[in-house]
């Protein structure tokens, strides 16, 4: 059956980034070599957590996640990920501006949702068919479809660090009070891969 | 080699407890059954954890983990344990008020200590002798310590819910940026256990 999943990795402190990103840092002043080490530099320990953040039939991404800008599309902008992004599907990107959609290399084609989460979900699941949806972030977009129940499983990959943080991204900010499952843990050196559940109604 | 550990559980989204902190409830309104069910309801399935909590020489607490007082002590106020703690050991609680030492049953006498975590914690080296010392908590205590770089290994227990919380005691808050080493993690369905040792200098 078709879930809805979704992956973020966090500081133990439990950031996703901090709050001033930029073209340049994309994540802000959080230490981003840490919070992806796991995936960049030691993918090869965590093989089986990198696979599956891209198996799926559909990703939703939140604005952030594709451009750091504020403002209307530059639409020069093609995405962080050069002409060949690595999610081979449709990506539905959460935006207040129009853009046309935006096929890249190798089966990944951006689509752009202005009438909100809800809207983008469904046109995921449209899309995905048998396959799973993903919710790829940032950590705001995952805590709407987790405040909205709409989250059937949580991949969670905390980087063994401290942000020293304030302010930020931060998974479960504004979820209400939630019971979670935790089905699976995994730790290897560079991050503890914890897997949940949403509850059963 | 003696070390310093400490323990905390703490929800998914990184609570130890709320801010609203009374007698009736010492650990505020957060949901504290869900926070503590992996100890108190299922024990069994993490004896090992619950046992290395206790297996100390020596504890050093906060004033809040000891008695949700905040002016001077009321010296009827014996703590939360009963007459027969479960510390075995000293344990010396931070406090601003004088109070006597008080001898339980069972080998606990809590000490106030009025001179600072650093006399605190060397109180409780000195007590422990070749035994570990423990931080018992709760967060702010934690991360005074965590933040001076005296915790050796850390033990976090992550409880399975989000606790829905916009304010309280949270783990890592106020802690500099620091690189930890996970050295182990376990799951059982009512928590995830992680440890963390402190990054070599």
């Amino acid at each position: 059956m078709s879930i809805v999943t979704a992956d973020i990795s966090v500081s133990a402190d439990g950031f996703g980034a901090a709050a001033d990103q930029s073209l340049a840092h994309p994540f802000g002043s959080i230490d981003q070599d840490r919070l992806h080490a796991w995936m960049f530099d030691h993918g090869d320990d965590n093989a089986a957590e990198v696979a599956a953040i891209l198996d799926a039939g559909a990703f939703v991404m939140g604005r952030n996640m594709f451009s750091p800008g504020r403002g209307p599309w530059d639409l020069d902008w093609r995405g962080w990920w050069g002409e060949e992004p690595p999610y081979r599907a449709p990506v539905f990107v959460l935006t207040h501006h129009e853009r046309p959609p935006l096929e890249m290399d190798g089966g990944t084609t951006f689509h752009f949702v202005t009438d909100g989460p809800e809207a983008a979900l469904e046109r995921a699941r449209a899309a995905a068919g048998e396959r799973n949806v993903s919710i790829a972030g940032g950590a705001g977009t995952l805590n709407a479809y987790l405040a909205a129940g709409q989250v059937d499983e949580l991949r969670v990959h905390v980087a063994p660090f401290v942000s020293g943080l304030d302010a930020g991204s931060r998974l479960f900010a504004g979820v209400p009070a939630t019971p979670l499952v935790p089905v699976a843990v995994r730790g290897t050196p560079h991050v503890t891969h914890v897997t949940y559940r949403r509850a059963s109604a």
